[in-house]
Parts: structure tokens; sequence; C-alpha cells
């Protein structure tokens, strides 16, 4: 059994994983913590680290083996130490950080084991490494490569993140000889060998669809994610707190999580 | 039988549609018209209309019922004129027209049945017509509309002209409020209720590939027409000329055949 | 404001459904009927539509508009007494009646308005609508139909009564010449003209996308729905209640929902 | 430069090859074998291997360094009587040999190289290998897996060798311990989690469509393949003589030409 300490345990996603948590024959929430309290759960729930922190010092069946965080990019600093410290190992799907703080990912990745990834389902990490051997056969074969992805309305930025992913990872691959093309529009040219096309699709409630297309003399090669709820991040986060119980200190991201299954 | 006259027979298109006319119970080419004489046909070929029409007059069996259209815009004009002047039903599938060459289209039109459309091909016309319907009950619905257009890498125009075509057609049925946005990425604001999306896919040897989505509130509705070859261009141009033949004089496009199909 | 009655407001879709009329400015949930009583609700419940009848006759403020049952065939014969005998309009999404409850609702629909659909997705039955026209347009010209449905790995029956539905609106407009071809595995030979083959793919969680294929010479054309949750089941029954009220007596479906849009 | 023997050169696809083998600037088509005389080709033409022997023993010119078969299963065992006898490395397309030609095959590649595939895209070869590695990852993560397969209407079989391919390379991984599901409307039971769905659509003229599903909780990952002609396979064997020449006997397939790649 996985002890999970849920950090940021009454957002959204906090919830989310937590219910799934429970739900998994093999690991379970152990404690929480959240500043907000406006939620009744099913595991005790603690204002700070520190709280938690004095709690399990009195009582070592609280004590967590891995934390997931969903919290904020604000709450990471504290979180961080507080990892480093105690050298609990920490899935970190808060985005956002910045530069200095992913600098002290790095220092913390010294004393514990540290997971982080750009997007967290099982399916856009297995592609990630998919399409590296993808590329790596098609593209000297002449098979130009583009990029579809579909979000909901809501979303202000474009391409998305994991679109952007999903395109250094075949560029990695090539010496990042790629350019990404975002608008055919506004010129009046062939397309070039060396392009990757990204286009941004947004509407409705599509909770995120990514299709990479290899396209070349008579065939086209297309690998598609749908995800149909924010569950699959969840899910991922879980399946990484299992991975990452009592491996030994270092930088971790879900194609280890892949890698290991 | 429908007789028909072909006209650029010995362009790419002119031989696809020859052959498929040959193919069709229903239709045969008389006589074909081309400049060009490095081809040899199972018909008659004339150096011009003008020859052609000595012939005729001469042999009334290779008087046409219909002439198909797929030369050049230079040659527009002297066919337009032949006719009006002999009151024969044009299927008019050459594009890049001048204005003042779409102003003599309507003047023809007065005399002979003329037929014109931006896509012959018999689906993409039937989606126009589709469109608007489907849009007219779920815009207000607020289901967002997004096109995604997908063709070879040798071409250099963007977005297809089949793609704004279908953009229009649903834009029409809302007095033009849409506006159209080629590219989210250079902008960090949700998409609007009143933008139509249109992104383009280059790669390989795709004919042709066109998507009009409806995404609403956990429900997508997508209308895909893919062409695996030019022959639905052709198909389209044969269907035109059996539905052409004997019509009274006027402007047709590719949706009266699909009516009165 | 339409007020609306939820019978059989504390099973899952209850409850759906009352969370969407409640954030529809244009709709309320004025009272609920369910047998269960576990679950607290932002509105009266009453056990048994006896109890309601006989607490709007006191209070006429608790009178709703339109019924919205999604119960269980069981509890349909009382709901369909009550409506009949009080001229309330009812939206009926239970499903699995038997013929004889069939009857009912048709002598109902004499008394008060009843609204009764396979699939109360507006999308799903806006494609019965447009199927019908495309398929009267391609099929004269050679296409061939097919349908290919996926839902999640529980699914017991196959194929989806929604992939029949849209069978069965395409062969009434030919007579029902159409067969229905459900495996091709078992015999060798080529597909005949007047055949429409359905397939059904089961697997994860997924709620229900379907897609109704034309295919004919070099040319393909797609309709496909995809449903990302229950949320447009529930969605269709709050918009199917809006157009009930006030209406006469009568037996109607979506279509009338999506022609009255 | 690869000197191709083209056997079978004037069938349909062995005309498209030697086009298709003449605008590749590594390769040329240096003779064909045929027993029908009806075409006129850029390259000289022998009735039989043994013409085509006695002609090259002559004149060294024309001596090939890889034979590309695409004719018949009854040529096939003068072809690889003919390849063993004098070294000649084999491309062998024809399908449907029988038990006593499949171990002919062995004895000859104890011989010379021989390369023998059930689909000779690349695109679906390099499918076959990525599909191993997603199906070792998802499976175990609870992954549904179903296959879906569209052809024309005149295609007799059912589902496509290639779709069973696909099915059997994902199997192999877990000890055969998928069965194949071909129809489910027979039934009324959930779906196994070890159960491979195969469903196969027929169209117009749909060259050939493979979509391989792994269906998860609230995730879906596509694998599609699109052949939009039959240059597809013919370009696969132009790669494979190029990758044939001059390698060592055995028995290779297009894996390796992707793995060499």
């Amino acid at each position: 059994m996985v002890k999970i300490l849920m950090h940021g345990c009454n957002g959204h996603m906090g919830q989310v994983i937590a219910r799934l948590a429970a739900s998994d024959s093999e690991t379970e929430i152990i404690a929480g913590v959240d500043v907000s309290d406006h939620i009744t759960n099913p595991y005790p729930v603690f204002k700070s680290l520190e709280d938690y922190r004095q709690a399990w010092e009195k009582d070592e069946s609280l004590k967590a083996d891995v934390v997931i965080d969903f919290s904020s990019a604000a709450a990471a600093d504290k979180l961080l130490d507080y990892c480093g410290a105690v050298q609990m190992p920490v899935v970190l799907c808060t985005t956002g950080l910045t530069p200095e703080q992913l600098e002290r990912v790095k220092t913390v990745a010294g004393k514990t084991a540290v997971l982080k990834s750009a997007n967290m389902s099982m399916g856009i990490n297995l592609l990630l490494k998919l399409l590296k051997e993808a590329a790596g056969v098609l593209a000297p074969a002449g098979f130009d490569i583009e990029i579809v992805e579909k979000h909901h309305n809501q979303k202000v930025d474009a391409p998305s993140g994991t679109a952007l992913a999903l395109a250094d990872s075949i560029n990695e691959e090539f010496n990042n000889e790629y350019t990404y093309v975002y608008d055919r529009s506004t010129r009046r040219q062939k397309r070039d060998a060396k392009e990757i096309g990204l286009s941004a699709v947004r509407g409705g409630t599509i909770v995120g669809d990514h299709d990479v297309i290899f396209a070349g003399e008579d065939e086209v090669i297309t690998f598609s994610h749908t995800a149909y709820s924010k569950n699959v991040f969840a899910k991922g986060a879980v399946q990484a707190a299992k991975f990452l119980k009592a491996k030994p200190a270092g930088l971790y991201d879900m194609s280890d999580v892949i890698e290991g299954a």
C-alpha cells in the first residue's frame, strides 16, 4: 500500500486524485494539506506542511510515502523545502514555476525523488516516446509532420503546452532543425520539409485532443490522443506516486513511469 | 444519351473526365477541343471551337448537348461567346476568372444554361447545403464552429478555397456576423462565440480533407469530406452535364444538381 | 421561467438534469419526486406523484409547467396516468417501455403534450434529420452506407440503440430496402449496395461515438457525433422541457425541438 | 544505383513499381519478366526467367542486383528456384502462397536474401512495431484494444489480412492470450479485457484505412493508417529492394527495412 499525502487536497484536481487513489487497491490518501477548509474529507486535512509534520512526528501512521502536489506555484517553494528536508518523494503536478523554482526543483532532486512532467497522462507520455521512433523512420522517408490540437473555448494560450511538447519531442531527434509554423494564411508558398505545422482548434468543452500527423506519398499515419475528462491527469499522478515510492533521489518524469511499467 | 464536347480535352482533368464519361452508360464524349494535339483520343479533336462548329454544321451527329470546360481562364472568353451564340449549355470548371469574365458569365447565362461551382464534388456541395441547416440549429444552442482542412505539400494558398466556401456558406445564414480566425498563437485570449476558426494542414500528397466541427457542451459534431483522387471533381462535372442538357437559360451551380437528384 | 418537476430526481441523470436546469436562466426545478430520499436537494422532494399533487393543490406556486421523467419503466404507468389526468406536459426519457406502455403513451398524448425520443442529445437528433437528406442525394449516386459506434466496456447490447435509430432514419427514406449487416467475417462475398453495415467498438469509458459513413468513388463523407459526458442527454431534456411548456396535446420528439429552434 | 529485375512487370502493380523505381535516383529497372507482352516498356522484357538468364549471361550489364516479384503464386516456384540457383536477392510481394511454397521460401532463404511481408507499406510496418511497445504499456494499465479497418466494396474477405497482422503483432506480446471478436450483436455481455475486437467497414473505393484503438479510463489513443493509392505498396517494394542489395542470405521482412532506415 502506497500512503499518499495530497498537497492541495481541496482544489478540483486534488479532490479528483483523492477519489481515484481511494478506489485503487494499492494506494490510500493518508492525509491532505490545504489552506482552504470548506470541504469535508475522509482523511485528516492540515492547514500547512508544518502542522502535518508535527502530527506525524507524534503519530507515525500518518507519515506518507509520497506527496502528490496539485496546488499552486505560490505554494511550491515551501513544499520543495519540506520534501528536501524530510526526504519525502514528490510528484509535482503544479505548472507555471519560475526559473528560480525550476532551479530549486533540481536542488531538491539531489536529496529526494522528484517527478515532474508537462502532461501527466499515460497516453500523452507514451506518445512522446513513440513519436521519436516514428519520426526517426518516417521523416527520412519524406513524410511531413503536422500537429492539430483541440481544446475548450476558455483556453487562452495556443498551441497547447502538450502540442509544443510533442513537437519538441520530435525536433530533439533532429538537432532541432525543424521550425514551427502556426499560420499558413499570411504567405503564399509551398511547405518546407523542415517545418512542423501546429494548428489550434478551440470550441465547446473539449478537454484535450492531440493529433500528430505524418503525411507521405499516398499514405498518412496519425497518432491521436483524446482526453474525456481531467481524470486522466489524476490517474497519471497516482501511477507516478506508486512508481516513486522508495525510489532513490533524482529527477524523474512520466517516461520513467512508462519504462518501469 | 448526353453528348458532351470536352473543352480542354488534352489537359489532365480533361482526360480524366473523358474516361469517366466514356464509362458512364448515359454519356459519351462526342468531340474534344484543345490547342495541344500530343494525345491520341477515341473521339475527334478540334484545334478551336470555330473548327468544331464548322464540323458539326456539316455533320449533325457531331453536335454536343453540353460542353464541359476544364481549360484555362485565358480560353474562357471565346468559349463563353461561342456558348452564347449557339445556345450551347456549358459546365464551367475553370477557376481564376477575372471580374470582367464573371460579368460575361452572367450575360451568357441570359442566353443559355451555365453551371459554375467553386468545387465540383457532389460531397462538398451536399455539405455546403447541410451545413446551413446544421448551423441554424447548433449555433443558437451555443456550439462553436471550426474548420480544419488538409492538402498536399505543393499547395501554396491557405486556407483552401473550399474551406472558405464552407465557412461562407455558414456565415451567410447569420448575416455575415462571424469573423474568420487563422492563427491563435499570436494572442492570449478566449475564443469569441462569433468566430469561425480555419486551420490549414499541409503534408505529403493529401488530395483534400475538410472537417467542419461544431463543438458544444460535452458534445462535438463533425462533418468530414475526404477526396481520394481528383476523379471526384470529374465525376461531378459529368453529373452536372447530365443535369444541364436541355435546361433553360440561366446560371446554375452544383446545388441545383443535388436538388434535382 | 419554465417550472420543472423532476421525476426520478435522486437518480444519476435526475441529479445531472436538476443541476443543469438550475444553471439555466430560463428554467428552475420547482420540485422532485423520488421513492429514494438519500439525497438532500435544494427543492422539495415528494415520495409519490400523489403526495406532490396534494402539495400543489394547497400551494399553487409548487405547480410545474412540465415534468421531466428519468426514472424507470416500472414507474412509467403511474406517471402517464397522472400526466393525462392533470394535463401536464411530460418529457419521457425512460427507455425500455413495454408495447402496452407505448400504447398508453399514445393515449395520454391525446390529452397532453408528450415528448419521447430514443436519444435526447441535440446533436444526434440533428443528425437523424440531416442523414435523411444526405442519403437521398448520395445513395442514388452510388455511395455505400456504414455506421461505426463506440461505447464503454460495460455496455452489453450491440449495436447501440442510437446506431440502429440512425440506420432506421436512413432506411425509412428508401422503403426499408436496406438490410443491416453486423459481421462480415463469416462470409466471403462482396458488399451488396442495399446493405448498411453496423460495427460496434467497445472499450474503456467511451461515453458514445457514432460515425455515419457514406463511401463513394474516391470520396468519403462522414457525419460524426462524440458525447463527452451524459450531460448532453440532460441538456437535451431541459431544452425539450422549454419547448414543451404550453404546447397542445400530441406526441412530439426531439426533431420537433430542433425544428422549433 | 540498385539494378532491379521486375518480375510480373506487365501487371498493374508491376507497372506502378517500375514507374516509381524509374523516378527514384537510386534505382533503375534493368529488365522485366512477364508471360504477357501487351505493353511496351522502356526496358527489355523477357518471356521467362530462363530467357532473361541467357540474356545477362551474354550481356553482364543486364544483370540485376535484386528481383521484385509481384506476379502470382503460380509463378512463385520457378522464381524461387531461380533466385536460389543464381543467389539473386528477391523481394517477394506475391500473396496466397501454399504451405509447400512457404517451406520453399525458407529453403531459398538459406542461399540468398529473401524479403517477404504481409503488407509492403512503410507506415503499416512501422505501426506493427510501435503497437507492440504501446500495448506493453497500455494493456497492463487497463486499456482495451480494438481495430477498425475500412476497404472498398469489392473486397470479399474480412477482416483484412493487415488488420489480423496488427492484432497478431499485439497478441504475440502477451503469449496469445487475447481472443478476437468479430461480432458483438449476437450476444448480450460485457467485453472481456482479454479480447481484441475487429470491425470491418466496406464501401466505395476506399484503398485501406486501419485504426488501432486503445481505450482506457477517460482516455483513448488511436494509431491510424490511411492509404490513398496502391503506390504505397510499390514504394515499400522499391525501398525493400534498396535495402536487400548485397545483403547476406536469410529471411527478411519490412521491419528489417525500418530498423535499417
